[in-house]
């Protein structure tokens, strides 16, 4: 918090919710962050002792604004999983216990504040889109890719979220019709495979010789395939391997990439974007994985124009700076 | 036209110019037609020739409006291929010879009146979605199957345009990798497995024996392989085929059934509608086409909420009727 003052006191509470742990922060107007800190989630507990906590976060920050001074205005809350925004309601957040959770009112009669509940990619997309690296594009494809993929379509600094809540699906695509089974019960998704959990799947079943079990996950839920690796392999070691020259490895990487460019190739056939923002864990593989996937989705693009494929910019404050930008947008539209 | 007094006497000209003929009206505000004709485009002729009579026909329905005692308030003109809609521009319309024309600024100057310039499939969908089949919806994905394949995504009454006119461009997008060449380049796109060319052409194949070159079209694209087919068999012969049971009339028509559930499904992940509407040529086949579909999309739908499937209702008129809904919001903006 800065000590000084503040031509705007207003601040917003800002929590992003994830199956490992809590970003949280107070948030200015323009995007910027005067406080950050993070918790554990320890979803294990179960969801009530989860609900409890974020109520309790969010009613310290609100309490640390005024304690210094300022006003928190609103509270935004982001959660995996399939999200109704328009009621705050966390359908089924697998990773995070919740089903059917109205954390938007709880949140909203804790803080005695207004409140928003967001798509934690979807919410990281605007936040991309506006603050990261797809803020000088009006069409943005943020793309977050980890234990599973997700995608939110923004167009000129608001997400789409679909009938149901459950647009930007992009990692329960069809790109290989004999392809390994999704945790979402298909065969063939991208997620099953080039998330980072298939990669590092694909390198330990290659490296050890096949093994039986689905591969992928339903949208926020934990990976199907719990059994523990027998080469105990992360995508990040597969990435290094790779570019290390390790011929099984490299094999692996470009699977994957293949498989990444036809998802993105058939995004952009869908969307139109000016600009793909490439995030989550695999991204942090930075160039290895742009270039490489830059160069395949040029030879995909016929008719259509080639967007820009950039990293992420913001890392995994994205998700936490997108709730606030959502509560944000609450407000304007009061 | 009616004779009668009418309490709003604006009305709006349409033109939805198509590579073989053109469907023009008058309109009212409330989309119901006034006066409707048609015309050959004669594309043969040049987009010279084609601009000509798109300029004459449209002057012709504002002086019949005007004659009538009604005020014309606008035009709306509707191509296919690439159309950049900010500029009023057919940037690419290749089965009507139009390439870099400003359609838009050549109507209004001609008309003196305000004009905007649309894509056909998308403004079809804005009048399938307003109108027709997907009126009580919210979010409706409008899907033309015919020559080529184009999908609109149509919220709240508003075509997604994307960031380069090319959004919905659903039959290029990857369901069969090992299929068949698609005439824009790529392999195994929707569109070279399930347009009403592709049916007709893989009927004849099965039936002649193998026979080179490409299949399917680029948007708005006149069919790549143009050498007669040995078995000069319609999609809509192929569906009369297999509804008396001939097995292999069956088995093509199963495939591309299959096949656009595949492309629905990513369609449904990316796009998360209530409502989808199948028009085009291949949807006059109705329940032959959509109840099969409709079971292979629930089929595919896993964790997605699964849309409601329904032919078009406003057959080929709803380009004409999108073109006037597009110019009556122009003017609503202004």
């Amino acid at each position: 918090m800065t000590d000084g003052p503040d031509d705007d006191q207003r601040l917003v509470v800002a929590l992003d919710v994830g199956g490992t742990g809590m970003k949280c922060a107070l948030v200015r107007p323009d995007g910027s962050t005067a406080h950050a800190e993070r918790h554990p989630t320890d979803a294990g507990r179960g969801p009530d002792a989860v609900v409890a906590t974020v109520l309790a976060v969010a009613g310290g920050l609100a309490d640390r604004a005024r304690a210094a001074g300022a006003t928190p205005v609103a509270c935004g809350v982001a959660v995996p999983g399939v999200v109704d925004e328009a009621a705050g309601v966390a359908v089924w957040s697998a990773n995070v216990g919740f089903r059917d959770v109205p954390l938007r009112d709880l949140v909203a009669t804790r803080l005695g504040l207004p409140a928003v509940l967001g798509h934690d990619v979807r919410v990281g997309g605007i936040a991309e889109a506006r603050l990261g690296a797809g803020r000088d594009a009006r069409h943005v494809l943020f793309v977050a890719i980890g234990t599973g993929i997700a995608a939110a379509h923004v167009v000129a600094g608001s997400a789409a979220v679909g009938a149901h809540g459950a647009a930007g699906e992009i990692g329960h695509i069809l790109v290989r019709p004999d392809g390994p089974r999704c945790g979402c019960g298909r065969t063939g998704c991208l997620e099953a495979l080039a998330s980072a959990s298939a990669v590092a799947r694909r390198y330990a079943a290659l490296a050890d010789g096949p093994r039986p079990g689905a591969a992928g996950t339903g949208p926020g839920a934990a990976p199907a395939d719990t059994a523990p690796a027998r080469s105990a392999v992360s995508a990040a070691d597969v990435a290094g391997r790779a570019a290390a020259g390790e011929e099984l490895a490299g094999r692996v990487w470009r699977e994957s990439v293949e498989a990444l460019a036809d998802g993105l190739a058939t995004g952009q056939a869908l969307y139109d974007v000016d600009t793909m923002v490439i995030g989550g864990g695999l991204a942090r593989a930075g160039e290895q994985l742009l270039g490489p996937l830059r160069a395949a989705l040029h030879e995909r693009m016929t008719f259509h124009r080639e967007p820009r494929l950039v990293a992420a910019a913001l890392g995994d404050e994205a998700g936490c700076l997108g709730a606030a930008l959502l509560a944000l947008d609450s407000l304007e539209r009061r």
